[in-house]
């Protein structure tokens, strides 16, 4: 874990002073969605909303794609578990690899996938780039992580990861060095 | 529908005891980007923050490009409209399939979408796939679901999805054999 | 600057009437991500969720890659400050141009991901589309725009975006044509 900051909203009271009243009344929180009996008289229902944020570094990965779903569990589940109904943002704080949702099960489908990479990103003598400064695969590089997308943003219910069965968070790692890389966690729900 | 969670959120009134009202009085709700004189007279902005999720089911549609817009509305229009200020995020729970923005009304466009998806990933025996076993569609369908992305975060303004004139939103069926997709949304603002 | 719309919200003092009480005392709001002594003494995190929203121009461009961070900043700039925690959603209003965050520095990069774009996209004689009516670069431009995507979701964290050393915000322009366009920004955190 990096240095993390901040945490939870509470809202004031009385924000325009005069017109609280009438806020109240005029205002009440509508339950959306046709809650179950049983969470009408749950009463995380009425939490505050909170926040919570976290930079979380990955140890350096080798060149491909990585499931990275039980490091991030690790770092957040513990957290996760106090949002009823929210929305998880993960932000790559890097321009030459990726995060990705895909599937969780077999690694042949991350290494097909880096293949894939590696055959629509030209590299090399091959490729027609001037930046080149950096080495040969700094370039491709940069386009993979515009193709996957540096960021994700992941609902939360009932204190998880609302994802599907087959799904997981991938790490794809697009420089020949691997280095670490940070990703900020943004929670943010009820 | 499928199940239906969660709901709203209310602030606790007082949440650090004592220092509700320091709070109070160091940190009024600021208006920001200059409201009208309408909107600072306009009780909706008081409202509380809202949280509304739902999980919707998409009937099964063939290989290529599909415009859902209509769909997503008849499921989310009525709780959209409770919502002057926010986010709408669109989570689709699968990995062989995506969700994007694009255009809404020529369908030439899905279909030369999915042209340009067919050409960009190769499949069937030209393919270099480790990952077979799920069929000859099932190895591109994960790739292209990595290209395209499986979640869509879009503004909420005044009770409607503040998409441009001529944006949709699109369900990338990327397998050859239809099946059901589940997409949960999540509506969060003011 | 557009239309802007909307602004802060405040949460009802009293939301479901006689439970109130027990919501907060059974709900205090849980610092998460152990915050420092300092934060915990900061009145900021305290202050209510607010949420903004504003319809920024851009200027038109030509074919090609640009960084806009300079030009989101100076429309945005002010109002993040307010933001101890938060996230930022750009949203592109359009489907022939895209937004994505890359390399900051180098100039070449952003031209090298412009050459790249009109590898992978086939356009004129070549190409195999159906959807001609609106020009040889408008389904390319199309294709371009899911593959790199209308939105963003960056972390706000002490009033400024979250992003990496060398991060930019691109608008990637996909039409020959230069116009003018939309970027929809929503803040919302505390």
């Amino acid at each position: 874990m990096q240095s993390s900051v901040s945490l939870s909203s509470a809202a004031a009271a009385a924000p325009f002073g005069g017109i609280k009243k009438s806020a109240t009344s005029s205002f009440p929180v509508k339950s959306l969605y046709s809650p179950t009996p049983s969470t009408l008289n749950d009463p995380s229902v009425m939490a505050a909303p909170k926040w919570a944020q976290k930079t979380i570094t990955l140890p350096p990965q080798k060149r491909g794609c990585h499931l990275i779903t039980p490091k991030i569990l690790k770092e957040i589940g513990g957290d996760l578990s106090g949002f009823k109904c929210g929305l998880a943002n993960l932000f790559l704080q890097h321009t030459s690899a990726s995060l990705t949702i895909n599937e969780n099960y077999d690694s042949d489908v991350r290494a097909d996938t880096e293949t894939f990479l590696n055959r629509v990103v030209p590299e090399g003598r091959s490729a027609p780039w001037k930046h080149t400064i950096e080495g040969p695969d700094d370039m491709p590089a940069h386009i993979k992580s515009s193709m996957f997308g540096c960021a994700l943003t992941i609902p939360i219910t009932d204190g998880q990861l609302n994802m599907g069965t087959w799904q997981g968070i991938w790490l794809c790692e697009h420089r020949d060095a691997p280095t670490a890389r940070k990703v900020v966690v943004t929670l943010n729900g009820i």
